[in-house]
């Protein structure tokens, strides 16, 4: 029997195999030594995406840090028909020590210029490909869809409450992260804060009130043993009645604690919320909050206050952790330059089918107005000067990093500034607004001679 | 910075902290010692699906066999707020000793009645709730996927192209893993490969063949580096242009290599085909594979197929490893049975908002007719006697596993078996017949009574 467990040792692993027989391809070429240029970017937004936000860069780093064939993994690939010896001795000493550019994480990003920018020998820029754009895709994906969800929330908490439903075990900690970076104010999975110091929320199941005689003998159980200010779950049986019962234990709690919250996990949450509201008032618990969950999206909860809910805070779930109405990016791993025989660098473009790459290497530059509102972005090449801020920023130069990394708290206000200054249409939950991206005239120009050719 | 990676070290802080504090409640509560049962389930079937397809159990077994809090996750636990030293301590030592009954991977399932069920010590029993939805649910979901894109290919080769749009490189893993048992012969991730002995398939991207002078030398390289039969990408610059090229590359290998197959990747699959076959069989490669990918799923393979396309296989990503149209499953843990203070069973039933549980330890009966095909499930009490054959076994007694696990070859085999013996309106992709499935009379009876309490 069998985990399914990603490990440092077998992350060289988790790849296509075509990034395999590619690299034993090239090694036997005479090209294996030249330097080639990859953008990993968004084809385009996902239905009613009006923006997304950058996340996922610090995996996407510690991968490449990381990056090695540890000897499990080399046995491995010596048992494998797929290989030759040659190729297996090859990546036993393979490390990245290429460089990175990338849009930092939290930054509001639009499609279709490069969120993060490889440049390394040809072996080791096309071997990361698998793995930074499944890293950096989802983490992107959540993080914008928290976004929303937090917008939606219009200043109320929201609460990633997914883990049981994300894409395995992992996707719940990735999830978490990106959820926090897009503006959740925090999580109920405990790894998230082991691992990245999101703090944690929880409260029970209903299972738990049921297990006991009567739910005021389970909130008792439960106040008496949690050491903070407890979280009542109430809909078990009545959600009102179970108000009754949260406010009566909520008012008789001693040491100085309170009743933080009690959460509504099911029924028609309009007009239960404000019952709830009076209830708790009523029974001597006015600032006790009142937490929604269960099936939980961006338009609901936009629906719920524009009606008048009595509701402080959000616990969403499934429609967080799988972007479930989006729940894949059109993200690309494209080559746009290699050097030629001599050691230059060549712009190239893939042009087949409609899906047309943006060639060389780029920088986005994003204009505002006078208020900081951003108006639009020019994608143009590095070495233009554009008006308008450079998004992308080197991270790491010949395998090393450059800087350390913002902390998430930094990377989540990062995002939060970004959001709040977009214009209005653009960060609309339905039909949002075109955000004005354009290529410079340079790119256009190198685009026109390319396809020429 | 850190990596997001889940160890076994630190599977039991992957879970939401509502486990955590109702562990800590239970403890100090009088029913700490009784023992509890859950049913994992799933509540009904998500939009097209006449079915779902059992995947996930060995990982879920796997967990609970290696469950335990390790030293590191224990400091971290005893330095969080939310968490008393004598729950730290208790949960030093826990391990679980339960029982598992379980519908077996590859499996026919229809909703709601028990996918697994759990009998163990209130406190394990509900800690695991967690970690074993996202294992279960996510490749029950995905194998369920698979199944129907590999119903659609009709025989032809459907492979699992997924992990860069997976949610993450664990969920690439579990997608290889559950995609194979649905019936994908094989992935093109290494890592299922080494952990799962998955068959493995790959051939190059685009960036290969644009690395190169032409087409036709990057064939020959990658020709002449690959040791198998290969596969050439064929629809850089011009597909059917493309497919001369390479097969004047397949006419000519040496050793009594063959070319294996040609992909296309991108334009109009239909026509494109046809002209790539008629090009193949002119140009001496005869026996050569067409393989398809690009934003592939059953819908559009069921059309290219009944309009006529020369296609022998499918690569498809997306849309399988996220399950795009229904990236998520109504799964449920819930209490059915808890013992009272005498120890003796008692039935438990949530009754709140139109989300009725099954209460009670039961068994799923499946009755087929003379020609094998399933007419019917039944969902009753584990000591009735129904018609037909029961899903659930069990495969844990006391924390222990009972027997060994049967090979993921032999799931597979399962799960074909299973899905063509289903009627076909059931399996049917759009709008599928719903299957029967009923409670018992004992079952319907205890839920009045449990009711009317």
């Amino acid at each position: 029997m069998r985990h399914a467990l990603i490990t440092l040792e077998r992350m060289g692993l988790s790849t296509d195999l075509y990034e395999l027989t590619m690299a034993q391809a090239f090694l036997e070429s005479e090209i294996a030594d030249r330097t080639a240029t990859f953008d990993l970017s968004v084809r385009s937004l996902p239905q009613e995406r009006g923006y997304l936000v950058a996340a996922g860069l610090e995996q996407a780093l510690a991968y490449l840090r990381d990056f090695r064939f540890w000897p499990e993994a080399l046995n491995y690939l010596e048992r494998s028909c797929h290989f030759k010896p040659k190729l297996v001795k090859y990546l036993g000493s393979l490390r990245f020590t290429g460089s990175v550019e990338a849009v930092p994480e939290g930054t509001v990003y639009f499609p279709p210029g490069p969120l993060l920018r490889i440049t390394a020998p040809i072996i080791e820029a096309q071997i990361i490909e698998t793995y930074l754009l499944t890293t950096m895709t989802y983490q992107t994906m959540i993080a914008s869809k928290a976004s929303r969800v937090v917008d939606a929330a219009d200043g109320r908490a929201v609460i990633d409450f997914s883990p049981r439903r994300d894409h395995g075990p992992q996707a719940g900690l990735l999830a978490a992260r990106a959820a926090y970076i897009g503006g959740c104010i925090g999580t109920s999975n405990v790894l998230a804060n082991e691992r990245f110091d999101i703090p944690i929320f929880g409260t029970m199941a209903h299972s738990f009130v049921m297990f006991h005689r009567d739910e005021e003998a389970a909130f008792r159980q439960f106040a008496r043993s949690y050491p903070g200010d407890p979280t009542l779950l109430i809909d078990t049986y009545d959600t009102v009645e179970g108000a009754r019962i949260a406010a009566k234990v909520g008012s008789s709690l001693e040491g100085g604690r309170r009743l933080a919250a009690v959460r509504i996990d099911s029924g028609d949450l309009l007009p239960l919320s404000q019952q709830v509201r009076t209830v708790l008032d009523q029974g001597g618990c006015p600032d006790t909050h009142i937490l929604a969950s269960g099936d939980l999206d961006e338009y609901k909860i936009e629906q719920l206050l524009a009606d008048g809910a009595a509701l402080d805070g959000f616990g969403v779930g499934t429609q967080l952790g799988t972007s479930g109405d989006a729940p894949s990016l059109s993200s690309t791993y494209k080559l746009v330059a290699c050097d030629d025989e001599n050691g230059r660098e060549i712009p190239v473009i893939k042009l087949s089918a409609a899906k047309v790459s943006l060639p060389g290497r780029k920088q986005i530059w994003r204009q505002r107005d006078a208020d900081g509102t951003p108006v639009g972005d020019t994608v143009g090449m590095v070495d233009e000067e554009l008006p308008g801020d450079g998004l992308l920023r080197p991270y790491m130069r010949d395998g090393h990093l450059l800087e350390s990394m913002p902390e998430l708290g930094e990377i989540r206000d990062q995002a939060r500034e970004q959001r709040t200054a977009l214009p209005a249409d653009v960060r609309r939950l339905r039909e949002p607004a075109e955000y004005p991206v354009s290529n410079s005239t340079r790119l256009n120009a190198l685009i026109d001679k390319l396809r020429k050719r």
